[in-house]
């Protein structure tokens, strides 16, 4: 990348949209363009001052339409239905995509892989560059332990969250497990009371705290004789996967096409 | 106090029993006696080499009769029928005790109450003083938090431990509990799998991780909106419970009779 | 209060402004008003979109004079010379006022100690709970343990901060110090290296880290052989003050008049 | 190895020497035998009752002379001038060799290098495998994060330690300063106070924690925005080491000759 790249945020109004211009601005980018959608009363308002930063001199628009000439990629953390029209639009303009809408169904995907052979577009499950980095830190460190430790898995998040343990915990133990040789399915244990007996070291235990409005965290532990060792992500607030978002947009904003995840963008594979 | 107290150790051999010198020792206080079983290949040992802190100039000695001479309180953390002994002698010898002994049965809990009309008697669950102290702090921080926070609960032992919660944790739980007006029984919630649905307020949560040797530490958090207080107590050593013993056998040695538990001695009551 | 407490927030746009309107909303109390200056391009937005809640129905307004009509209380986080005028205007119009403005200067500290005497005021250094109760376990826990341990203080916050330690290092350091007969000034010790000697135990040591985006964290260490008790508190969000802030406007709303603080409010005096 | 190595424990009734003995007990190998002075009141106990851990049917010995035929590998945490004399009683029996000891001299060290042309030597400066695999997580995480974040170790020891920050944390912030292409004695911060003015990214700031009896506590912080990635080593015990030294122990024991240190053992290289 010689120059800057121009970068426009979808559905700027919410709160995911807002701490996208906060991190496009940190990253000294240029915010293209803002999107929301029409009926809202935060169109026509300055962007930078929805974000609470500042004018920049982007007023919010309200179709994608007017935002996409401006644009050398756009960033999308709506809604599935919205993310439709905004891969069709983008696919029509050339104009790459950073996509972190959740809950796509398999038609939406496969407009996705579709629209990859046109325009570049990252799509990844987790956009924190700190959870990816995390993974790789935990292979390395179960191969070197093996089965000297015993592995706990401590995971906190908001008192609204409905499930558990969290997705993130869950692929942290996979990664673990399968470097183990061992099957997650057969060796996780999700809580204790009661009586029992000794810990068996094959065993990974999932802790699950939840409260107040905590982000996430997780830390990993491997427990030995005499000695711990603890890797400890923690996610403080949306920047974390803002910032992630904008270092792929930043990164695919010169690719042609092609489909990419947050390993490609931080170049772990 | 106005001169130091003369502390004799019984089951010296034992790790507690050569915790208990080292602790003696770092106090500053004066070893006067050490006790092992007569089969013991440790009898007539230097006392302090056997504790690994250089030689003391006192023999480990086969019987308590030889070291009650010498002591104006010993130190028990044996064995159920060696402390029964104990108190017998002690009450012969007029000598105070610190009894750590777990496990007793109802005789000899009445054998104890009943030596404490003859001479002074600690007796306590924990000897911890971080323990002591923390219960103090929890029902503070519930009290001035109300219902406004979700209270959560971590505790991690080695993994040899065959209960869960810890008996510290669940007293952690009950003291806040009874502060905030709630029956542990009914809220405590000991692990979270799959679809919980949102956090009920009134629960209290524990999470029990087990892994290698880890001696004993227990988290109490009150997670808000925003803020997080936590208070944590680590044990990383016997020397935890060993020291406040060794404050324990020094509080009571110049009292006359009587039987007292920890909350006396770091008058906390 | 048998009613709920109508709330006005000023300086609505800002980001303390919009989370004060999020911590009204989440304690399930009513948004009366909500004003910025003149001329920010979000006047007339729905405070509610604004704060990325959904539309409240409350639209920014201008002027404080235009939203003191619906209020019986009003919360000001802006700056000196604003919160000069809006105590005239709360003092006329006799609305009560929690105030966190730092950087009052002496005549504008007169004012407001003056304007209590016709309304209720609430101006506190810190509005958190979780700080205002921290203290207060820090008191106990240092005059359990005595001189038995030592006492170290941890405190991290973001990389933009000018000052090391924290004001509440600070605060927490004195609180210590005062309850343990020591002067924090001759005792604080603010950085290890090189060839130190042994730890005096009468020291003090503050750890300052810096980084990121860190909110504030604060953690209160008394380390003793075997043992160790923590006292940590996390802010993680604005939220923290903004909930402390709107507890306070709920208590002062039926107060007649008078100036209190955090610990009033608390009940913790 | 097909069968269990023979290990034999010099300086057996040191703390070290006892913490040895239960690590070959832990691993399930076979203790071979014991030394320690012939001038030690413990000569002739029983090694296991004399680490705490019953009756081993071992004695202790007063030479190594009459040690060695016994083993396949000893391991020595004992004095320079003892492990000159081991060093070279070793190289006459062929048995290999574990060295903890720490202070060699030029000319001990040159004995050192010289015997490994006759039988295996292990000598690391750290035996414990969890700092050993810290560094690579370290190295690891530093080329993934580049200067995104800022970076901070926190260090705590026991009071007793006279200097600072410790040997360990100066190796980590040695492996991460050279992964980033910096000169950690121009970047290196060791304490803040006062008006220290904004984070300078390229810093790495060192924060060291003393008190009680910590035995050694290591966290490198990597912090960004809206997240932290932090990998924690905690040593809770001799044991440790000791786990470590075993490990290298059994490793080494059918080795003909040849110098390694721990990355060899745990095949990190």
């Amino acid at each position: 990348m010689t120059t800057s790249p121009r970068i426009g945020i979808l559905g700027a109004g919410g709160r995911m949209g807002r701490t996208l211009i906060q991190a496009v601005h940190q990253a000294g980018y240029t915010l293209a363009a803002a999107v929301e959608r029409p009926e809202s009363s935060l169109v026509g308002a300055d962007a930078g001052e929805l974000a609470g930063i500042g004018a920049l001199g982007v007023n919010v628009v309200a179709t994608i339409e007017e935002a996409l000439p401006h644009c050398d990629v756009v960033i999308d953390f709506t809604a599935p239905v919205a993310t439709e029209a905004h891969l069709n639009a983008c696919r029509a303009a050339k104009v790459a995509m950073v996509i972190g809408t959740t809950g796509l169904n398999d038609a939406q995907k496969a407009l996705l892989q579709d629209a990859a052979k046109d325009i570049p577009v990252v799509y990844a499950a987790n956009y924190s560059v700190g959870v990816n980095v995390s993974i790789k830190l935990l292979e390395l460190a179960a191969k070197a332990f093996g089965d000297s430790v015993d592995i706990e898995i401590v995971e906190a998040h908001h008192r609204h969250k409905v499930d558990a343990p969290s997705g993130t915990a869950l692929m942290m133990g996979e990664a673990v497990a399968h470097t183990l040789g061992r099957d997650l399915k057969e060796v996780a244990v999700y809580g204790r009371e009661g009586i029992t007996g000794p810990r068996d070291r094959q065993t990974i235990g999932f802790e699950t705290i939840r409260g107040g409005d905590i982000v996430g965290e997780h830390t990993v532990m491997f427990i030995g004789e005499g000695e711990r060792l603890e890797v400890k992500h923690t996610a403080t607030s949306r920047m974390n996967f803002a910032g992630g978002a904008v270092r792929a947009a930043a990164w695919v904003s010169d690719k042609s096409l092609g489909r990419y995840d947050m390993l490609d963008v931080l170049n772990l594979k």
